[in-house]
């Protein structure tokens, strides 16, 4: 494994449990370290609602397509999620591996099939044998416990040097509940290493059409908000759990208005934070990024805008450069395909002015810039000077090693 | 200036002049180094058609502005291109400078100021003494002659490692005749060093409106069909001059059908040579990458599965790794966005059948492709399985070298 990102938090967050959920994660070797988990199982109690977002991969993964195809029905009991195989691109075998484990589970834990999430990120293209994941359910069974949650968040690693989970609390019309979970990712990103995976849970009692509306704005303002290589995976899967189990609280019916609009909060934090633990793991990263775009025609123009400068090749080498260099910032800005105005363009560094009315700001002073440049978050404010909307996208810098950990692992 | 690129053609071809035709390149210090060329004029006989192709950036460079306002017109007399400093994102000072340019060439060749086209690449945002190049271009209006290709191509580089430019003949209705051009460009690419500029020329006699329809037909097939980084210049500019000096031939009047069937081949092949060129000076290549797309639904979403394939950081790393790693194409695919059928999916690297019907082959034996991933060209070919379209797209691995061009150049 690699070291520790530079850029990882300090230590791993105090998750509490959230009633109605129980997890664990172990060894069962799927991945080649021996004793490394690579197996988490999050039994939920009945009457759990869940909402999912998956990957737009138009290739998607047999778990991808397996919890697709049960999303409808909105209830969950469990979720199992590998690490170490993908289980992508294996054909109709894989389907079957799905189904297999989908059916041992369901036997296992007394649940119904269409209640039965799966995930697997890792490597992609290989078979897994047919019984390999249903034959290892049993040995975590009984491991399962409300604290699991540091287990569980190892258990889905691949590239990631360090467990990513958040947790949050908030009111719903005066009771308190609780948000908490758990993601891997390293990228957006490989699809044989650094799939995004995160499962997110809540006490609270809210149905799955409700959950799914919160959770789309809530991915919108996170996970949808960064990038650390513009690589899609197979994989991506995004699983949001409601067991309903937390204090009685007035009843949910609009993902909107005053009722929820803490828990919204709530939520948009934890995933927050998740994605920002993402970047801060990116491949190779030494910086974080924020791109706040204001000025847009419209929010997805702020954040496509937002994205084509995160993703710009030549922006994230010049901050690994520690490099102020606008001028690429321009170039991204004006490849993002929205409407911009050259001559109302207005960019900030680290808080300070460098270009405005389409150029270098008049008496443009480096000094206080580069300073900036110099530290591990690096903040760029873009003005399009067309339109009142704005969005906000991370990302990290691309740096030699990024080229080491996707070109050099085989020589 | 950086090693000659180790994907270099052997020498500068051998470029015989194009009828109405004159050129030249000097040096006028634009570039820091003294005595490197950076300016550059060609001049064109009465009655030249002109059709340009522009960056579609939302933030062009003030000559691109400039040759946009003037396309309509059709006919050119000079082409004036510059480089060391871009000329873009300088406000309406920069839009002056260029007005000044063309008003002073424009007496000085006694030509109609709306039949001076003007490029530049270089630095961005970095103004220019209002007269600095129109104070210079009597200097080089001596210099003209039909066979200033080395200099010309030479007074446009910027990052590049080395001079551009093809030559190809071909017959209209019997008549021998001929089409030349130089580039620049070493990515696709940065706005303050990579620009793409193109200049083709031919002595045929053919009209502005046909010769647009058939530069775009050949610009998707060539320049449109490759990438380095995916990141757009604010400047790129691509010209094509029909100086009608050539031998009498039928006239012309679609860009279509049996009389010039030949000759659109021959422009298509000037601008893949060209194009190909470009890739083969990408910043830090060392592997040329063709990707070839079938069974995709039209050709352009044949084209944006390739590109989608020739922008992965990761499958340009695993390239560049020397590591045939087909899931991450599996993966680069799947994010194109474009119709795909997982199940139909068929991939070869070199020749060799990798993956089919969603899998890896049966049996697939890896010695082959991994020696052809040591050859410094590799082939993709990818199968998407769903209709009957194809296109081609070419590429350059993402190394060290990519980084320490862009990263390290500060420090």
């Amino acid at each position: 494994m690699s070291k520790t990102s530079p850029l990882a938090p300090a230590r791993f967050p105090t998750i509490k449990a959230v009633a109605g959920v129980e997890l664990t994660g172990r060894a069962v070797g799927l991945k080649k370290t021996k004793g490394v988990k690579d197996l988490m199982i999050a039994k939920l109690a009945p009457g759990t609602e869940i909402a999912g977002v998956y990957t737009r991969s138009k290739c998607p993964s047999a778990p991808v397509t397996w919890c697709r195809s049960i999303s409808r029905h909105g209830k969950a009991r469990l979720i199992i999620a590998s690490s170490g195989n993908a289980n992508a691109f294996t054909g109709y075998d894989g389907d079957a591996v799905v189904e297999e484990t989908v059916a041992e589970a369901a036997r296992l834990f007394r649940v119904r099939k269409d209640e039965v999430y799966v995930a697997a990120t890792g490597v992609i293209g290989e078979a897994l044998p047919h019984d390999y994941i249903s034959q290892r359910l049993a040995k975590l069974k009984d491991a399962l416990k409300p604290n699991g949650w540091a287990a569980a968040a190892a258990a889905i690693m691949t590239t990631d040097t360090f467990p990513k989970a958040a947790q949050r609390t908030a009111e719903i019309g005066g009771k308190k509940v609780t948000i908490a979970g758990f993601a891997k990712g390293s990228g957006m990103i490989a699809p044989d290493m650094g799939t995004l995976l995160s499962f997110v849970f809540t006490d609270a009692k809210i149905p799955a059409a409700v959950l799914r509306q919160m959770l789309r704005q809530a991915t919108d303002r996170s996970f949808n908000s960064i990038t650390v290589d513009s690589d899609t995976s197979t994989s991506d899967t995004l699983l949001f759990c409601a067991t309903g189990k937390g204090p009685k609280h007035p009843s949910v019916t609009t993902p909107g208005g005053a009722l929820v609009k803490d828990f919204v909060r709530a939520l948009r934090e934890v995933c927050t934070d998740l994605a920002h633990q993402i970047v801060r793991d990116g491949e190779g990263a030494t910086k974080f990024i924020t791109i706040n775009v204001a000025g847009a025609e419209d929010r997805d123009a702020a954040r496509r805008i937002g994205l084509s400068v995160a993703n710009s090749p030549l922006v994230k080498t010049a901050v690994a450069g520690e490099d102020a260099n606008w001028g690429r910032i321009v170039m991204a800005v004006g490849k993002a395909g929205e409407k911009a105005d050259r001559d109302a363009l207005k960019i900030s560094i680290g808080g300070f002015a460098v270009a405005e009315k389409g150029r270098r700001l008049a008496g443009y002073d480096e000094t206080p810039v580069a300073a900036h440049m110099k530290g591990d978050h690096v903040v760029i404010d873009i003005d399009v000077g067309v339109g009142g909307s704005r969005a906000t996208v991370w990302t990290c810098d691309l740096t030699h090693g990024y080229i080491s950990i996707n070109a050099d692992y085989r020589s």
